[in-house]
């Protein structure tokens, strides 16, 4: 069996971890988990949120080593084609990636203003105007997917790669209590209530806390 | 003939478009070139090269749409698979996707310190030091390819994904006069000794000037 392990950083803070982590459940590979220690070099920017750094995630399969979100989501879909991680038809791929790249590489303001905190709650967080239009357009390509292809998942009746990487969006709504339309809101609770995502909370929330200093700059 | 549209923003500024276009180039896609106006809704943002907006580069090839430019690279790779655009060993194709995506979702202060600007010449740029990092890493990603792989492409003898996501890269350490490493110097110029890099650069500074309020920003 191959020697799979993915380096990973906090589970309250970093959203690429997530996504990272959801891909190989997606994928059904079995990863050994490693953290990269929270003062590791690059690791600040990317606890921030600001970007993903090279540290995580990772993947290092057999003798390759993956470590951009996106990347390893091609590379698993090219290991295991028969898991499905990308829509089977070719216009509604290229939806799905179409997407995906969107929030890969976008809504900076969403990222800066509404950091990913599993364990938080903010329920009268005072909205920067910024981070509206990110949060719209958030909105607009989930209902045009759900509407598309009919729901729960963004792509049907099965999770993909774009919800994987949409994933924390979700967790992000609920921590500051962000008032959604009717279908994102049924949406959010899909992924919220997704067996992994429930079972990455509570190991987040079980994690001792080691960043209350980067906590105070937002 | 599929009938294959490409819309763009300006040949100048926008580093999404060329990156779009050339992975069209790569492909062996004959395209019709489509621009939308410079004040289109979320232009002025794309421009500023903060992020890509939905608007730029889209792809629309028979009935399929496709926004993202890693997106479009994986559609392309899709239908042209003789084309090569990523490497043929899966080792080496997740090194190249790796890369290709950190620079598709990070340096954000390369970005907004150094924005593409085909018609400029600064020979005295004071280089904002947050920039730094980011040009250190540029410079080592080129470096591990070129040393493992051989050059003059960062996957070896012909281009790749890869150099698409680069060459507007390498055209803003022109631009700027940034002082670049041995092995770096010589990848940029054969990125801008590319013919395709080239013709859209002659394009660019044929443009009409539309954008000096935004030039006044940086």
């Amino acid at each position: 069996m191959a020697n799979a392990v993915l380096t990973i950083s906090s589970k309250n803070y970093s959203s690429w971890s997530l996504r990272g982590w959801l891909l190989c459940k997606l994928a059904g590979l079995d990863v050994t988990e490693e953290r990269v220690p929270i003062d590791a070099p690059g690791q600040r920017a990317e606890l921030l949120l600001l970007s993903p750094s090279v540290l995580v995630p990772r993947l290092t399969h057999d003798d390759v080593s993956v470590w951009d979100t996106l990347a390893i989501a091609e590379y698993l879909n090219e290991c295991f084609p028969e898991a499905g991680l990308y829509p089977a038809d070719a216009k509604v791929r290229a939806h799905c990636r179409s997407i995906s790249g969107e929030i890969h590489s976008g809504f900076h303001n969403l990222r800066s203003a509404l950091p990913m905190n599993l364990k938080a709650r903010n329920d009268s967080f005072r909205l920067f105007a910024g981070a509206k239009p990110d949060i719209d357009r958030i909105q607009a390509i989930w209902r045009e997917c759900l509407s598309a292809y009919g729901g729960p998942w963004l792509f049907g009746d099965k999770p993909t790669v774009a919800d994987a990487m949409f994933a924390p969006v979700a967790t992000r709504f609920q921590t500051y209590a962000i008032p959604l339309d009717a279908q994102s809101r049924a949406y959010s609770a899909t992924v919220l209530g997704w067996d992994f995502v429930k079972a990455w909370t509570a190991a987040a929330i079980a994690e001792p806390e080691e960043m209350e200093e980067l906590d105070a700059e937002f």
